[in-house]
């Protein structure tokens, strides 16, 4: 199924909830925490296998722009978007929709993170190409919408809309409203209602829609882009996107466009999706053994479990990591630092980079 | 108090139950396990307190001779004893002997292995004091017996003679007999009959008398000693030596000597003794905090704890070591390799070694 559509991974992401492993200089997206491949590296293949490579394009920080050309080994420079600075989905989506106007402003866009897992990807592939014919037919911004699995106090959810309104193509709703995440008791009100979905944070759109939106929903980014375009393949584009990208609100497109905008239409589905949160759900999508061990060695590093079970072992380095007597822990080898995590403390690992932020130890964040 | 002996350091030992900071480059004795100085140091520290540095030797294999001389800054190579290849004790204390007698054949020595811990070194004192005083007016082969804390399975033990004999010194018992591990049962009996003391390895007795008990009870040994004994302090002294290590029985002091002899005698005491035999015992002796950590860098490496109780962490790496959310853990932190092990399941150590040599991963052994 080939889907006409041009893709924006947006790898602009920073983090520290895979920390030892995840530094500024390696994100989240740069990692290869489950499978083979990096998550960047898979969403990449996915959208290539949907829309064919040369329709994918990148958005990433600038002091990334050599990571991501080395993950995707051959993957042209015009096609990556730099971020002159961190600025969140919002500027990001922007600049990416101008870029392509200039290929094509008629096109379908589809913007989805980098960082993100998805088990069965074809019930994700089956929902872009519904979104992608609903942008292009109804001109509205679409969304995918997860069907929620637990009632998950950590994410953002959408709402569908379940009033009669104009018909709508199979398989795609109306969101009535983008809520915040909600505390424990309204999540389970949530999985119990059915009319509610986790904010997959991709988004699928004609260009000129997205563009339209941004200039009438918001304005002040708007008129940032507008000095951008102007330079635009000329000698300028760099200088005048660093300029322009440095003045530009730090926003998600989430709270600038999306949950402003009188339509927005949901596409629902169960693709096995994860953000990949944390050292538990990195460890909880992995394939282990009958004792229920998982070693992952990304680099040349070796393993050994002795009397051990329930332990999930990632090494990044050339080192040996043994481990004895032990269960539900996960252990991590990386340059410069090891950490050793009960499994359901991950969330802690922010209380460590907080400290060695503390301590000043910027060699290790 | 000084006491008028030479004392031998026996440091040549090795092996792996401290893996991976451990390595046959850098054995226990040379480790800083327990408080601020290694093994070997506190031994030299204690024996030079008794008797005056310049009475104190020290014997080590031939690798480690510049280890010894690094770790005791300024020791004088003309009293560093070199066991050209490992031959267990018996070897090792004839050689001393020859030396020894040489200085003074009449003095008396105070044999020791350098990788023991005393927490009460006060009390070893004394009993050595006792021991030197023994070995002098009686002649007698002198060991110290460790009053038994707990049914110990792991040790040797000494049967204390409660028969009438000819009198003895005050403090000083005579050996009935030494016995070998026992099984738990055993053990326990031993505990209650309060005639059983663990053996120590600490060895007192006049020059002339272990080298006659040598030439009595281990023929073969003495041979070889007299072919070193005709080359000590010439040209060839080097050369006979490694020739004659090479042909000697690897047999410890306790069976080519000790059990045989006529009659040995044995000054009981409780010095806080340990023989650090494993991670689990280095943990025990570590003075934690409130939360019952111990953190030991014995390098520029850092350590943060999280959430964690009970939980011991040794370093000898400029690495961060970061533990989040567990208790009743050991992690080891070394040049090449990590150790997370659940405390009392150190002894499973073993095992890692032995995969490493059947990976001939030499490097890390």
């Amino acid at each position: 199924m080939r889907i006409e559509a041009f893709h924006v991974i947006m790898a602009g992401g920073s983090g520290t909830r895979f920390w030892p492993v995840s530094r500024s200089s390696l994100p989240k997206q740069f990692l290869t925490l489950v499978g083979d491949r990096s998550l960047l590296r898979q969403a990449f293949d996915r959208a290539a296998a949907m829309s064919g490579e040369a329709n994918v394009y990148v958005a990433a920080g600038h002091s990334h722009r050599e990571m991501v050309l080395h993950a995707l080994a051959g993957f042209p420079r015009q096609r990556l978007i730099i971020e002159p600075c961190a600025r969140n989905t919002a500027p990001c989506i922007g600049l990416s929709a101008l870029r392509l106007s200039r290929v094509n402003p008629d096109g379908v866009m589809v913007a989805a993170p980098a960082d993100h897992l998805y088990t069965r990807p074809e019930a994700l592939t089956r929902a872009i190409s519904v979104a992608v014919q609903a942008a292009r037919s109804t001109g509205a911004l679409v969304t995918l919408g997860i069907k929620p699995g637990r009632p998950e106090t950590g994410f953002g959810y959408i709402e569908v809309e379940t009033g009669k309104g104009a018909a709508l193509p199979e398989g795609v709703s109306r969101a009535a409203r983008f809520v915040e995440k909600p505390d424990a008791a309204t999540a389970t009100a949530y999985m119990a209602s059915g009319r509610h979905l986790w904010n997959s944070g991709v988004f699928i759109w004609k260009i000129g829609a997205i563009l339209r939106a941004i200039e009438t929903l918001a304005p002040e980014l708007w008129s940032r882009l507008q000095e951008i375009d102007r330079a635009l393949d000329g000698p300028g584009e760099e200088a005048a996107i660093a300029a322009g990208f440095s003045q530009m609100p730090s926003i998600s497109i989430d709270y600038a466009v999306m949950e402003k905008a009188s339509e927005v239409l949901v596409v629902p589905v169960d693709p096995g999706w994860s953000d990949v949160g944390s050292w538990d759900a990195a460890s909880e999508l992995q394939e282990s053994d009958a004792g229920g061990n998982t070693i992952k060695n990304a680099a040349d590093g070796e393993t050994l479990l002795i009397n051990s079970r329930d332990t999930f072992v990632y090494t990044s380095t050339d080192r040996f990591v043994a481990v004895v007597g032990v269960e539900d822990l996960i252990v991590v080898d990386a340059p410069g630092a090891v950490l050793v995590c009960r499994k359901g403390d991950s969330q802690s690992v922010r209380a460590v980079v907080e400290a060695l932020k503390a301590r000043g130890r910027t060699d290790l964040l």
